[in-house]
């Protein structure tokens, strides 16, 4: 059956595969179409201007090192802190615990499928065993969960916009993260890799010890209703590929399920830790690699698709060269 | 600091994860809010009629077992196939696959994390080393990728619609299964969990022998550029927690690391079968539930997203009780 002939598929998947680095609403760049060729999203990455890379200061860094694996791989776990104005109560008390070194010690304690990954204490539930939490850390009230529009600094976000969707009137890349908007207020957005603040019903309750990071589809029921601090940008297969809990909502049903976990620190406090770099959102690049996402021109498309989500852009991130 | 009290954090994490069954465009059933209390998505589903819960026929299921993994446990994933007049020329190919034994023996060869995991012959790019196909399969086209709205058979819209998102005019579910729609066509989506078509560039490619399943964000930017066959309903967290490859574009870089299948078996073929239900969503409960996956009224959520994607809106499935 040649027509079914599989030489060649894997380089198919290799086309499907590059499609990993996705796009948005491109209409506006239809300008770039046909002088760029049809440049998958990668390539129009790879491209980029040396000068379009800014380094991510190690001080907005958490590093999170897992006890290695059955195979003794070591399993390190780099996040992001989200930069200034946004959720700086919260970041603030994960400093301080890492600067305690109260995750020490501390475990994974539940994987829910196309859900979420989450971490802190697993006796927090029990107020004879529970660790203290360091003293100092400030409580945050429902307010915190959005950033008033106006305290934006200028010159921050891409352009141009993806468009409402059914979360958000608007979303937009702000600062180099996801976003949503209205007129008022600015919000990160539950996309895959996202890190955010466990908390009990009342909205003022979590601390910032207990963690979760998006692994599954964009839960973004929960934007504007918790507190995200950050985004997984190496290691995320250390968390995502754990088994699946078999307890309620994916909770580990017996202890030796639970990852240990050796550390958390803060990127300050890590020697010999590589330097990331972002790829500037506000540059040209960035802009092609956007369109591209939207609009796949390359070879194995047939049909694109004239928009893309917001989850369905992630900003570029590498080691320094 | 007892502001940050853990008593009841498990508590809080219960609620969130109740949340992984989510919801949509909602303001046409306000009717519906303060009379049904603050009910989570799966208090609805729980409430559902034994009449609105409708048996999956075996002949549309594919149930694949892997090998065992390292502690013993069986790996079985069962795939619900797309009904008619959905993708029925790959469907009938993998049918024939599936009686002739074809994938017996063959492997999952890839995971790319946040993207697909995918099975075949990993000797598929070698033509001396490929393993034939059985004869009669047919060639399917670009244009079998959608399905012309005029062939729809009555009754089997959900109400409402979702609306439009980034990917298309409008998102619905069609006869069980989320689906874009423009006036003249309908397509099924990229959603997490289901499963499709690999091919080679030219889009007449791909027989239905080499299958991927999605385990991240919704690749929209897929949909009609290739051929979506079904949705896993069981099992995937075998899946979707394997090692991600480390070759390019998540291919294992060693055949060690490959996940062996034992077998891929029709439902027709397999004893012992459970009988698994589909809850029906053109009924009142699915309504109450998307309503509620776009609204989250209980007691956990201070901002209801008044919104919904559509991948967002997992079709409930449960083995009959």
């Amino acid at each position: 059956m040649s027509i079914f002939s599989h030489r060649s598929w894997r380089v198919a998947l290799l086309s499907v595969g590059l499609s990993a680095l996705v796009g948005f609403s491109g209409e506006t760049f239809a300008a770039t179409k046909g002088t760029d060729g049809p440049l998958t999203p990668p390539d129009i990455v790879a491209s980029a201007a040396a000068g379009e890379w800014v380094a991510i200061a190690p001080s907005d860094l958490l590093v999170m090192d897992l006890a290695p694996d059955t195979a003794g791989h070591a399993r390190r776990v780099v996040i992001q802190l989200l930069p200034a104005p946004f959720a700086q109560g919260w970041i603030g008390n994960i400093r301080k615990l890492a600067a305690a070194h109260w995750w020490d010690g501390m475990s994974i304690n539940r994987l829910q499928d196309n859900y979420v990954v989450q971490w802190g204490d697993p006796e927090g539930d029990d107020k004879a065993k529970a660790k203290p939490v360091p003293s100092g850390l400030l409580e945050n009230s429902e307010g915190a969960y959005v950033t008033p529009r106006f305290a934006l600094p200028a010159g921050i976000e891409s352009a141009p916009s993806f468009g409402a969707d059914a979360y958000a009137p608007e979303t937009r890349i702000i600062g180099g993260w996801p976003m949503g908007l209205d007129k008022d207020h600015a919000w990160p957005l539950h996309c895959y890799g996202m890190v955010g603040v466990g908390r009990d019903n009342p909205p003022d309750t979590g601390s910032g010890a207990e963690l979760y990071a998006v692994i599954g589809q964009a839960p973004r029921q929960l934007d504007r209703n918790i507190a995200l601090v950050g985004r997984v940008i190496e290691g995320i297969e250390w968390l995502s590929s754990l088994p699946r809990g078999t307890g309620p909502i994916g909770f580990y049903a017996t202890p030796g399920e639970r990852v240990p976990i050796l550390s958390i620190r803060n990127g300050t406090d890590v020697t010999g830790l590589p330097t990331y770099q972002a790829l500037a959102t506000t540059g040209p690049t960035f802009a092609r690699y956007a369109d591209a996402r939207a609009n796949r021109r390359d070879r194995f498309f047939v049909k694109p698709a004239g928009g893309v989500d917001a989850c369905n852009v992630p900003v570029p991130i590498r080691r320094a060269p």
